[in-house]
């Protein structure tokens, strides 16, 4: 990394949407804020934008649309990538670094896909890369899970870290309203897009989950590497089921340490007891609970998303990265130095929660229980409730003890291909308290 | 700072109690993944003591009772300072940074009253101070503070940052025991210490609170700029009358920027609304609550005390200055830029409850109220309760809404003074919802 004498650190923004708006008027308006915390001028050198935009405040010749033309130019030391998705995203952050600019991007699909690669360049171009809003937005996880829980042993990271989904799961415990009208709903607030896809499958979720377990873990873990569920099945009854059982359902990423020593990543919505402090997130906000041998438990709350939470977390990485380039030093690399491999996703072992309609007739629960009892998956708790329509028909809501995940799944497929169950079995994952 | 070559970092170690052990332990048990992490052997050099000890699964011959010389040791890179107090772990501190060491201490009495000396030196000599562990134990706090946090603005730091008072006041809401019957269980189960001044009288708190407060207003606050008030004379009354307002008491240490620029510090005992993020932190947890101009409201939680999480802290700040000492070149300084002053402790706006008992007579509300209006304080409700005993008088309780401190203890000494009120007032701060 080259050192600066006394020159300014000079910016390149690419993107000016909700959040790159937003940073671009804070390097305008903090300037003296940020120069007397960087020790030197934070300039803002061009805007890379796709179409011609006007943003009030902000002055229309630093807007280009010649993106690969700027973040190569001499002039600019930091790179702050804001236009997410992948093409063109990597080739101009590779671009970047080959050019020797440091970068802070916000892009969690990027760097869940990409990672090692960005890493990797970014090692041999000795430039710093730093992605703090990639993951739950304003929330500083990153840096504590690289640096502050450096000395410990992680066991354990599970997030609500995607605030259109836990808005949408807090309307249907909250206002009894069914998945349809909570997203739309949501989407009228804009706190869904139009296409909901990614949030609502779980995808934006499982890019975050496999970026926190590589850090938590100092491994690499990739987007495919995940198990991923949405809430888009996720039905008034489940919520009603969780409630009688005192739980809430949460769209959580879990990444945990499996006894084999691999890691085990997954997005599932889950019932969370009410006493457990990740029940208590409401809202669009996110949190994020560690476990770890030594700290023990800890967890970090704030907004998830929004200009001006993603724009704070910008701003955090760009300003220690021009400290760090003010220097001509750049700061500490990932610590990717194990490849445990991932967990068989079939062997990954929790509690679970069975609903299914059943025949109202004898033996029918002693052949679900037995159904159970050969995949060796332990019942907790049966709750049994007539339906009062005229077929003769019960419906039972089981609870199960901690069981792999490939052991009920096998259950479930016997049940569903047996004449007992009619329509579908639900399936959801229960935590501990 | 110098690099290393090839060798080793060499460790020493200054206390050896509940925290030091479990240091040491970690350093020798976790010696591979400490190694992987730092990319160098991490190596225990020596731990200093001021009278023997043994400590099972810990060489005997790395004590040593001549701490002076141990820090200023040729092969020492590193010392870890957690003898706490004032001397001799500030000349032991300043020793060892001037003979180029870096340093990691979880003394927060040392940083709150001579922080500003020792950042000088560490700036000087081109080395480390890192102190993770002198705030909330295992949270990661600091780090997000002077790092994440840093192209923010900071306007509040509101915190539960003493185990022993949390748990005492939680034991007197949820059990209804006294203040001196919940402190002798604390001592009981080791949470509070034989003499628990320190603690129950805020004076660990406002440590802590100066220490929050300089990183997150980038200034210098030290212990004897904070207003404290500590929770020993909070009574069952007062825990019946919070309850009653739907709120429960906490010791909060409370940083805010004023009006003016300068910065309010305190330590507090609060009434908090059940529905505050602080107000579920239950027995010896801690919690850092953040308020920034972007970001928005941010929450940190965990474990404030005990070996294994301030042992967590302590080596993650181990790892970092071990990184950095490997590559020769210290991480970044304090930001302390800026002198903005401490604000008058009398101008410190927040609302109050004042409880206290009057003579039953007529027209001895409207002169309570009257001076109240007299200072400008503003009643927000006011609940008047009958005393059942053969003295005519009325007990009330009254809130104000947000109002300066110097008006509301001047309200309190002229009521103090004149003939309507019996015993004493008591006076407690607000906290907004």
């Amino acid at each position: 990394m080259m050192t600066l004498g006394d020159a300014p650190v000079r910016v390149a923004l690419l993107g000016c949407g909700v959040v790159g708006s937003q940073v671009a008027r804070i390097l305008l308006a903090q300037a003296d804020d940020l120069r007397a915390r960087v020790g030197r001028p934070l300039e803002l050198a061009g805007i890379g934008v796709r179409r011609e935009v006007e943003r009030p405040g902000i002055d229309a010749s630093l807007f280009t649309q010649d993106l690969a033309a700027l973040v190569e130019r001499d002039d600019v030391d930091l790179v702050i990538e804001l236009i997410g998705g992948i093409s063109p995203a990597r080739e101009l952050v590779l671009a970047a670094i080959g050019a020797g600019k440091s970068v802070v991007s916000a892009n969690k699909a990027l760097l869940a896909q990409h990672g090692a690669e960005i890493f990797e360049a970014a090692a041999a171009a000795d430039v710093d890369v730093y992605y703090e809003a990639a993951v739950a937005g304003a929330i500083p996880i990153i840096r504590p899970l690289r640096e502050s829980l450096v000395g410990d042993e992680v066991t354990a990271v599970k997030g609500i870290v995607n605030g259109t989904t836990n808005y949408i799961l807090d309307q249907m415990h909250t206002q009894g309203v069914t998945f349809a009208d909570a997203l739309a709903d949501a989407q009228r607030l804009g706190y869904a897009e139009a296409d909901p896809t990614a949030d609502v499958e779980g995808h934006d979720a499982a890019a975050k989950a496999a970026i926190l377990a590589s850090l938590a873990f100092h491994t690499r873990v990739t987007l495919s590497d995940v198990a991923c569920e949405g809430i888009s099945s996720v039905t008034a009854e489940d919520v009603q089921a969780a409630e009688s059982m005192r739980c809430v359902i949460k769209l959580l990423a879990q990444c945990s340490v499996s006894p084999d020593g691999t890691v085990a990543v997954g997005v599932h919505p889950t019932m969370v007891p009410v006493e457990h402090p990740l029940a208590g997130i409401r809202g669009a906000y996110n949190a994020v609970f560690i476990e770890s041998v030594n700290a023990g438990r800890l967890m970090f709350m704030g907004p998830g998303a929004g200009g001006s939470p993603t724009a704070s977390a910008v701003l955090g990485d760009v300003v220690t990265a021009a400290r760090n380039r003010v220097r001509g030093v750049p700061g500490h690399g990932e610590s990717a130095y194990s490849r445990p491999g991932i967990t068989d996703p079939a062997t990954v072992v929790s509690a679970y929660y069975l609903a299914l309609t059943v025949r109202d007739e004898p033996g029918v629960l002693s052949r679900v229980a037995d159904a159970m009892a050969r995949r060796g998956v332990s019942i907790a708790a049966v709750r049994q409730e007539q339906t009062t329509g005229e077929d003769a028909s019960a419906r039972l809501g089981i609870t199960t003890h901690r069981a792999p995940d490939g052991s009920v799944r096998a259950v479930v497929d016997e049940l569903r291909e047996g004449g007992d169950v009619l329509g579908d079995v639900r399936v959801l994952r229960v935590e501990g308290a």
